[in-house]
């Protein structure tokens, strides 16, 4: 199943998207949020859409918001790709290296994106965004994972450099800004992922290529890392879990290209679309 | 006003206190969270409070819940005490130190609160809680913070050392275990505290005072903090701000006597009520 939310901010509507089309969700589901996967949204979603009972609505025009409600928490994977640890001058970690953003920077795949106030080293990260579907509290093994994972879905874990490095404590701070976790165009649930350490993903700033990797390297996988988090918090469903980014940000690149107002990121990993974003400044 | 949640987990009644009872708001308002903030729900029920309009609950054997829903986002403030930056072997910051709690730490304050399973080292610390009124993004000077701020309310940010400094990675892995937010017993709006810089903090375990502090020597006060964080998040209204703790943690305490099963934490912060935690194996 994908599953994406359209309309204006704070009043998308649910849909299932299928055959090219999109089917109106509300009749079974408020929104898809942690209760609807809890619930088991996605099974009942999947019979009525089977069962032709879900209206058609227009796509044409209408803008894509992320593909679920505001998550309870955001938490991020950090130098979870060896060539990025390696071109930010970090070593790779013995364990995962964890942090947070604001639940309320997540926004549409194509909703602009804000350059902070007094921000200069703003940049960009690709990441494999999972969705969480049931709750997950001291999971035994990585192998009790695949259980708890709703969906996937395209993430831009976007991060000020100078906020997150150079201002004192965690990195947090640079990673909280209004718009900076644009999520989406769609929720693709897991059942539909073959192998989610097979997955490759890209980036482009002004159509320059400055991202192309593969979920295969990351150091940690994807049920590694959500059995890992399961021993410090509780995961609970709807929250996001950001797995980290490959090589290519702007911090490790020569003359170190940092965004602009006017820049267009474009971003997309295999299977779970493609999301565009334009920077203004806040 | 002071404002309460009494009732099952899930399932808490806002309410009022006035002269030692407790007054419905269910009438005016389905929560008190964001929502409730943002319509200027104190004023409505402050207005109802005084038409007489409120029916009274019964207090005796009801569980007392955070005095706030869930938050969208927990903020919190390290090494915001010199006398506790001291203690921990850390020097007191240029500006404030940030990092995150997951918000559905949050719990009553009455409620046991769980040591995580592996944990050896999970430590308190009492904080003054801003609980925020009013959407805050850029605000130009401190003095612009009071007017967002909806109350205060004692915090128990609840804290595992080594997970927090031995596991690498930021703080955030140490702050989010399960039940590592006690928040309350009651909200104390703004307009109730005359000056929030000058507020004891205490702390005991098992019957010792190991914390004994005053707000007045926050390094970064309330307002400033406030302020700084608008510079690089949007503050919402709902979101808790914990804004660092006094001296007197395990950590710091010769013979560092962290906590262990059966030990009973209580806290108070003048003006803003007692709390009680017994700790619990998870």
């Amino acid at each position: 199943m994908r599953f994406a939310r359209l309309g204006p901010v704070g009043s998308e509507i649910p849909v299932a998207l299928h055959n090219g089309e999109a089917f109106d969700l509300r009749s079974i589901a408020a929104d898809i949020n942690g209760a609807f996967f809890a619930a088991d949204g996605v099974a009942a979603a999947k019979a009525a859409l089977a069962a032709g009972t879900l209206p058609a609505v227009a796509t044409e025009g209408v803008r894509v918001g992320a593909p679920i409600a505001r998550p309870g928490k955001i938490v991020c994977v950090g130098l979870n790709y060896s060539d990025h640890a390696e071109e930010t001058g970090a070593t790779l970690p013995d364990e995962p290296v964890i942090f947070m953003k604001d639940p309320s920077t997540m926004v549409g795949p194509f909703d602009d994106v804000f350059i902070p106030r007094t921000s200069e080293k703003t940049d960009w990260e690709v990441e494999l965004g999972v969705v969480i579907g049931a709750t997950a509290r001291y999971l035994e093994s990585p192998d009790d994972a695949a259980a708890v994972i709703a969906g996937y879905a395209v993430s831009h874990d976007v991060s000020e450099r100078a906020f997150q490095l150079e201002r004192g404590g965690t990195w947090d701070k640079g990673k909280s800004c209004e718009t900076f976790n644009p999520f989406g165009p769609e929720l693709l649930t897991a059942d539909e992922v073959a192998d989610p350490q097979a997955l490759g993903l890209r980036l482009w700033v002004n159509g320059v290529e400055r991202q192309n990797g593969t979920t295969a390297n990351m150091a940690f996988g994807v049920n590694h890392i959500i059995w890992y988090l399961s021993q410090f918090m509780v995961l609970q469903p709807g929250d996001v879990i950001n797995t980290g980014t490959p090589a290519g940000v702007a911090m490790g690149i020569e003359g170190q290209p940092y965004l602009r107002a006017g820049d267009v990121v474009e971003l997309e990993i295999d299977g779970l679309g493609r999301a565009r974003q334009t920077l203004v400044q806040a």
